[in-house]
């Protein structure tokens, strides 16, 4: 029985771009987004100082509003929540938009005050990190969202009129940007964050990111370096990455700007001002840099109704949800993969026990989750789909993990069967050692593979023992099981060579 | 209500390798390839002139057979097909094999002869090619047979003890392939085909070729050039390019053979000897060229039973019934994509009445088929949609097209949305006018994309005049429709661009 699948739109009505984004889910099962619209409004061009929304970014809002709504009703989606945020909060005609809106689209919408917005953020975050202790910096178009976690809550949170927009239409009109601009830029920001005294990095460092300008800038900056091509998610932006980015971009006329790998065409005339919003609410905290999230608020108000029968919605495990996700998303076999990662625990757990590998839990935790996605491929085709796994992986992504760890389980899908494993394309992303990790887990994922390769359980469990230079794998069936371990041992037999290397050590695989 | 997967496992025992494949199929809608177990048997080794198979891949077959066995058991496949081929049916004790597996293994397996053998290649290559007249060539390790089709009919068929392994064992042994050696294998097997009067290409030169040794040679010869990534399906080896290939594999030992890229590196030592069989039969019939199929003698079996209620049991058109396997695998949204694919043929169909492009009945194919599976890469994500459809249309393949016309299924599925299309991928394979082609087929899938945007139908067909420098395209909207065109009308003039450029004229889409 296949659980039915639900699907929410969320409409956010931003000061720089309108979204529409549809998200397809199985409550308790999996999420992802379907579907999705982006219109750059710019709702809150040419207001000036005069307080109000001008007729034309006024007409084009009815307007786009209009098109997503006529999309929710012919694609027949059964919950859409729209929300508006800055622009149109603030503007003494906003309230009139809204009922405009309403009157000809027939779509209600909800303008959300600041706290509100960072509570949507804070949601985001914590469901799409591993943040417990921390800050958080919402970039949005009219206002910016700062935000101070404690034990995954939100302890403290305020919304500043500090959005990319807002700035850089009140201070950096034109093509060119002059130090002045850029000066006066700082110096704005800099006094509306004097305030804030828990705006203070202290011993809890980290800090996430969201919003446009953030996923931007993260983008350009990845680009740059030697990196896989992977999205921005969990990203560290730099404070230097960030300066020499500011530089470039301060360098472009602002028609240029659009035009750096990474930065989206429509916002090149807006970045640098969110750029520079950015680098002076990371030096008022003092902190590093700015780990990058590609959730925001749709994805706060998404996780609020999916998430509806937890107070606070939050998901136990960001990343332990991400891995589960992703395997319900492309399921396979669940009973199959389940069990290749229980042997591969045990296998890990042998071998730390029997003092061939050193116990170390990160390794242990990419294991498990390559054991649970290594198959994932299979979706795609029989043939390579280890290859395909990686694809997969790569390309939808693990939220919570730091791209370094993404790339990694996904080279150990991918070698979990065939080819020498070669972690060359971490790039800058590796370690020292992610080589040999890589050697070592992809090793122990092939043997438990192998132990399960009539896929049906008759191994039910392994022991391992090692004695001088040689580990023996001794495999348990299961009573009353279908088949007997032959193709199991034959198969492991086969595949022990990886596993072998990598330890420096013979590898036996038992009789049963 | 999903139709549930049926599972049927064919296994070839040949004489290069045993090989156990599993296929996942619903009747009428799909089938794939879901399991594979491959083991270079080498069944025939050591028999010299004896007659008798040897104690030690005996013993080998007999350990295999039991593996293969116990994984179907294990597995519970519904349907086991086992058979056997040249290596065990010459052999003078081979029927002992076949009783001892049974008796071993439990499996009961059905030695071919050579006419059927020759079916079973027939069946593969008339259901993943499109040739009607013309000739085949299945080139296993035992034996070669050769195949004349006429109407798609098996019209002639001959079985030749002429396969890798037994042409290498009596010629080429040891590790150096000596000019003398070489000439014997070419005479040798110009004797075998001089008795053969309807091996003539003629007015009917199509020649396709099957297994394993011609699929590793094509392999090594699309990886020499500047091709895209995939498989070889339809690609053509050339004479030239297969007497390249002699030439290298001749000048390395017969270990270092299997090092050279596209060959499996335990068929290194038979492959020069399958190539040599493979040129001289191409010369002996005037032939310029082989084809090549992946299918082979398991998909033969596999298609007999998938087919069953035909006779002869063949697909009725093999490129539309790959488009349509490949769309019923990853299926997403059924009648979206029909309706795309449809408003794609008016597109074209009224384009070319209005004198706006040349009508050509290739390039409309190509059109229709990306239409059909332009967003099987939602079945991945919808973020890159387009990107994943272009991954999963190469990876997966389409039989009956070739490797040029593969490609630019995936390359106007690519550009279906988002950038400027670049046909450069397809490289070497690439026809003049390329560029402009999948510029134009994206242009029009682009603009029915938008206009079945909101996937409901609204539009439910367009019009095209052309007028000097404009095109006009007017949609229909159907009576009842649960949205009105406003979302397809705004979405598709804002993607008008690609589609006028493509042209050289104005594009505009009018109000419904």
């Amino acid at each position: 029985m296949i659980a039915p699948v639900e699907r929410a739109a969320v409409i956010d009505m931003g000061s720089n771009s309108f979204r529409l984004v549809v998200y397809g889910y199985v409550p308790g099962s999996w999420w992802s987004l379907t579907d999705e619209i982006r219109e750059p409004v710019r709702i809150s061009a040419g207001m000036g100082d005069s307080g109000e929304l001008q007729a034309e970014p006024v007409e084009r809002a009815i307007r786009t509003a209009g098109v997503f709504a006529a999309f929710c009703r012919a694609s027949g989606v059964e919950r859409v929540d729209a929300v508006a945020t800055s622009a149109i909060r603030d503007a003494d005609n906003g309230d009139e938009l809204i009922e405009e809106i309403r009157r000809r689209t027939g779509l209600s919408v909800r303008v959300i005050d600041g706290d509100e917005e960072a509570r949507y953020g804070w949601l985001a975050i914590a469901n799409s990190t591993t943040l417990e202790e921390g800050f958080g910096i919402e970039m949005g178009g009219g206002s910016v969202q700062l935000m101070r976690m404690r034990g995954r809550d939100l302890e403290e949170r305020v919304s500043l009129p500090l959005g990319s927009v807002r700035v850089s239409e009140a201070f950096l009109p034109g093509e060119k940007a002059s130090a002045k601009a850029i000066r006066a830029v700082r110096k704005h920001v800099a006094e509306a964050l004097a305030g804030l005294e828990w705006w203070q990095a202290g011993d809890t460092p980290r800090l996430v990111g969201i919003g446009g300008t953030v996923r931007n800038l993260a983008a350009a900056a990845l680009k740059r370096g030697d990196n896989p091509d992977i999205d921005v998610q969990g990203f560290a932006l730099t404070r230097d990455a960030l300066d020499e980015l500011i530089e470039e971009l301060a360098e472009r006329p602002a028609s240029k700007r659009g035009g750096l790998r990474g930065i989206k065409p429509d916002r090149g005339d807006v970045i640098l001002g969110g750029a520079l919003v950015l680098a002076v609410a990371i030096d008022a905290g003092g902190f590093d840099a700015v780990e990058v999230s590609e959730a925001g608020l749709r994805e706060g108000v998404f996780f609020e109704h999916l998430l509806d029968d937890r107070e606070p919605p939050l998901f136990d495990d960001v990343r332990s949800e991400s891995v589960i996700n992703l395997s319900h998303r492309f399921q396979t076999d669940a009973t199959h993969v389940h069990h290749v990662a229980r042997l591969c625990a045990q296998l890990y757990d042998g071998l730390a026990d029997a003092g061939a590998i050193e116990r170390d839990r990160g390794a242990r935790e990419l294991l498990l989750a390559a054991g649970l996605l290594h198959d994932i491929g299979m979706t795609i085709d029989y043939d390579d789909h280890h290859r395909h796994s990686h694809y997969l992986i790569l390309n939808t992504g693990l939220p919570g993990m730091t791209p370094r760890e993404l790339v990694l389980v996904a080279l150990i899908s991918r070698y979990h069967r065939k080819g020498d494993p070669d972690a060359s394309e971490l790039g800058d992303l590796a370690l020292e050692g992610d080589d040999d990790l890589v050697r070592l887990l992809a090793g122990m994922i092939r043997l438990a593979e192998q132990l399960e390769r009539s896929r049906d359980q008759s191994v039910e469990s392994l022991a391992v023992a090692a004695d001088g230079d040689r580990v023996t794998i001794t495999p348990r069936i299961a009573t009353g099981a279908s088949g007997d371990a032959s193709v199991a041992i034959w198969s492991a037999r086969r595949n022990a060579d990886l596993l072998a290397a990598a330890l420096g050590r013979d590898v036996d695989v038992a009789a049963a």
